[in-house]
């Protein structure tokens, strides 16, 4: 058995896995590109049949582990909210991207992540012709020498932070498309936010957005869940919704798309006890990946250095995922501190803060957020699962998802179409679908049937053979072992029961 | 027992039903104002801690019911689409309100409501004061009397179909806000669609539009899902999905929103055989309405006259709750035709048709939709459950849920706080929120226990009591009888699984 990307062994290389989840990803019908008659929509997609139960399925084992507990409470908040929402958090300000053109080839890019991508030596001689670049031009001169004595990680984000320095420096780079030099254009903020207009005048005033993510929905709802559920600190408040980012460059297939789903959960607590709660979110939402059967090894916590934080954070850590193209954020947990509630308080002149009975203090509670792309872990589940293998000579392809993941729970199969077996398999088939979504294949060679079933990730073959007439037995086939076991068909229903749950 | 708006009894007016469900929603955490801190945002709202789990037991009963069927596929489409869509659908050149403004306060309206909301005599009036205003202007003259030879139902939508008849008709109508007469506007044709930008340059070639359906999702995916489904006719695609329209007046809390939410199935049949899966898709949506707890005299079919039906369709009809103020749609099932689908094979130059195995014909399939609101299920569900009645000469109010689609299931009530009783309480409690959401309440007297569960609808409390500690038994009392039974502490698992199930 090899793991596609990660193992050795037979596996395909890391650009081929991409291709092939892809591949798979259309032919089985779990993800379709979005209007595809059309030509398709940049950065997004549609889900399947079998994508939209996958999909369906994480959210619901993230809702049921993070809402079936006493201290978190569930919210569905509109896409569309009021302006006020995104100036008080920062978005309208801060929310952009500085991106330039190529005049030349008219390709357009993210002037921070062209500079990222250089090599550490191709940094160094940029910056050396830069700075010889702007010898003479005095402000500019002491703009470079200020961004130099910063943090050497932060010295191109000193640059791109001064309009001028940051044109000045544009013109100096080499375009990756076509690949001629100074053809740029000036960095301007682009907002990532999509905008558009409520009601009928299409007016500043009457411009509304998209929202880049579902967190602030919870922040403005604050008051009205506590006062409503009764709840007490610590207690959270969990999402699932779309949002939406007019990203520049979208990439890596579910990695980063323009319209997207997230999981996240604000958990409320008394300043001090941030740091035990922090903690405590770290390992449950790690545990929780795992327990949905990703690898150990696929997985790692990446903590934000302090001079990257964000500036609203007191801590933060990614969980990522080893995806073919290196490691990627799935969730991120972070410590907000007072700034969000704070935030709101100050724009909207409303009080947000909570009563605690026991000290008889006011104050705005802290802020432990987890925050999970759907699609991401989406995508991440997939990849985890795909696996080729030989088998007789064949390769055999599988879905190793965990059965409680599993678009599909179980498949029944009748051997052959005659004794009586389709009547008895139509019977099993109906009965176990008034609790599972189960599927019924009667078409072409069992072994075929079997691998149509591995390809979708089905965790159970139900098989009705000539044995079953005499003794009411079926086999049921294990996905990953390939091991059958005949049980009787009464035991079907709790034999999926035990194993999904 | 009395219903609120329809038994009549104790009964409050209908126009105090919204008042009571909507202090009720935001009391109980059902339904918040859309971001309320910042004065709300006009046509959105957000779904509370109970509201969350009503919603979401609507859309899983509805999926479960249209999905958990050998003949029907998921699908979650992307709400951002190709442009073309819209274009192929008719939307962009149709989906449009005629709007005037008042010139003195400023108040907007659509003028079709404007015309159809006035008395049957007043409207002759109009009419007629509209004849003599234009003696003399041949061109309108002629267009009105041509307008008047149609049916006279469709004798406005005449009207408003010529522009020059049209501005006309809004300078001889009364402003309802301010009481002038001659103030408004010419009518302009105002798309509902909300338009964004994809991508950072901000021109006509750039506009998206955030879908105001989630058919087309469905339509513009027909072929993906049936080839990678293996489906063939008859076979249905299924979907639930927000949408968004900007309306120009919003109205009756959930009923007419900007955002909402659709759950939308696409049955596609041979031609021909169309009738009979529109008369069979009639009667399974209004029972799957029933089945979950609707009363039937709330409910009725209201067929769309041949004359008012949309252009693509054959026939139509609208399942209609009976809201406080009078019948609304909460459903359309429609036979649409093979206009979707010809329409997207114009538009895309890509071939959507059905090879037929058994004729060998390739043909454009006929599609019945039934079209449901989530949002709008969800207030009338609300609705037909609300209810006060007198016990003991006080009111109480309680929600009537069927089990399968209240918030929480049940809530565990240790009667007093001392001998192991909260022990037992919370083993119980923690065993059961392993499969269901459960509340835990120990606080106050156990009749003002019972009423904030009823208010919640919650369905069945199960109290511990000293005889619990005596032989391992606790009170199971149902909601709408307020009728207590003791069973078996290890029995109360499956008791609640049979009732919920």
């Amino acid at each position: 058995m090899h793991l596609i990307f990660r193992d050795g062994g037979i596996a395909i290389k890391p650009e081929q896995v991409f291709e092939k989840l892809m591949s798979l990803s259309k032919r089985k019908g779990f993800v379709f590109q979005s209007s595809e008659i059309y030509g398709g929509l940049n950065g997004c997609w549609d889900y399947g049949p079998l994508g939209v139960e996958l999909l369906k399925n994480i959210k619901d084992s993230w809702w049921k582990a993070m809402t079936y507990r006493d201290d978190i409470e569930g919210l569905d908040a509109s896409i569309l909210m009021h302006p006020k929402v995104w100036e008080a958090s920062g978005h309208v300000e801060n929310f952009t991207d500085p991106m330039v053109d190529c005049k030349s080839c008219k390709a357009r890019f993210r002037l921070d992540t062209l500079a990222e991508a250089m090599s550490e030596k191709k940094k160094e001689k940029t910056l050396e012709e830069f700075e010889s670049a702007i010898e003479g031009k005095d402000s500019l001169r002491s703009a470079f020498e200020s961004a130099k004595n910063s943090d050497k990680n932060k010295f191109f984000e000193a640059i791109l932070e001064n309009k001028e320095l940051a044109a000045e420096f544009a013109q100096g780079l080499t375009c990756p498309t076509c690949g001629n030099k100074g053809t740029f254009t000036p960095p301007r903020n682009f907002n990532l936010m999509f905008r558009t207009f409520l009601g009928p005048v299409e007016q500043e005033g009457n411009v509304i957005y998209l929202r880049p993510e579902t967190a602030q929905g919870i922040y403005v709802n604050f008051l009205n869940v506590q006062v409503a559920s009764r709840q007490k600190l610590p207690f959270g408040i969990a999402q699932i919704g779309k949002a939406f980012r007019n990203e520049i460059n979208t990439k890596y297939f579910l990695f980063r798309t323009r319209e997207f789903e997230q999981m996240e959960m604000q958990y409320f607590v008394k300043p001090g006890s941030d740091t035990k709660w922090f903690e405590y979110w770290k390992e449950r939402r790690m545990q929780w990946y795992i327990d949905l059967g990703m690898k150990a090894s696929s997985l790692r916590f990446s903590d934000h250095a302090p001079n990257k934080l964000a500036h609203y954070a007191k801590a933060a850590t990614d969980i990522e995922f080893e995806f073919p193209f290196g490691w990627g954020e799935m969730e991120g947990i972070h410590n907000r501190t007072d700034f969000d509630l704070s935030r709101h308080e100050q724009m909207s002149g409303k009080g947000l803060r909570y009563f605690d009975e026991e000290s008889k203090e006011k104050f705005v509670p802290y802020i432990i957020e987890t925050s999970a792309g759907a699609s991401r872990s989406f995508m991440a589940f997939l990849m985890n699962a795909l696996d080729e293998e030989i088998v007789n000579n064949e390769t055999r392809t599988v879905l190793r998802l965990h059965p409680a993941l599993a678009p599909v729970k179980a498949a029944v199969l009748p051997l052959v179409n005659k004794d009586g077996m389709p009547e008895i398999a139509e019977k099993i088939y109906h009965d176990l679908m008034k609790s599972y979504r189960v599927f019924y294949d009667d078409k072409g060679a069992v072994g075929r049937r079997y691998r149509r079933q591995d390809e979708a990730g089905t965790p159970y073959c139900i098989t009705v053979d000539s044995q079953t007439l005499a003794d009411d037995t079926v086999t049921i086939r294990e996905r990953d072992s390939m091991e059958q076991e005949r049980i009787s068909i009464s035991k079907t229903g709790s034999y999926l029961f035990d194993k999904i749950k």
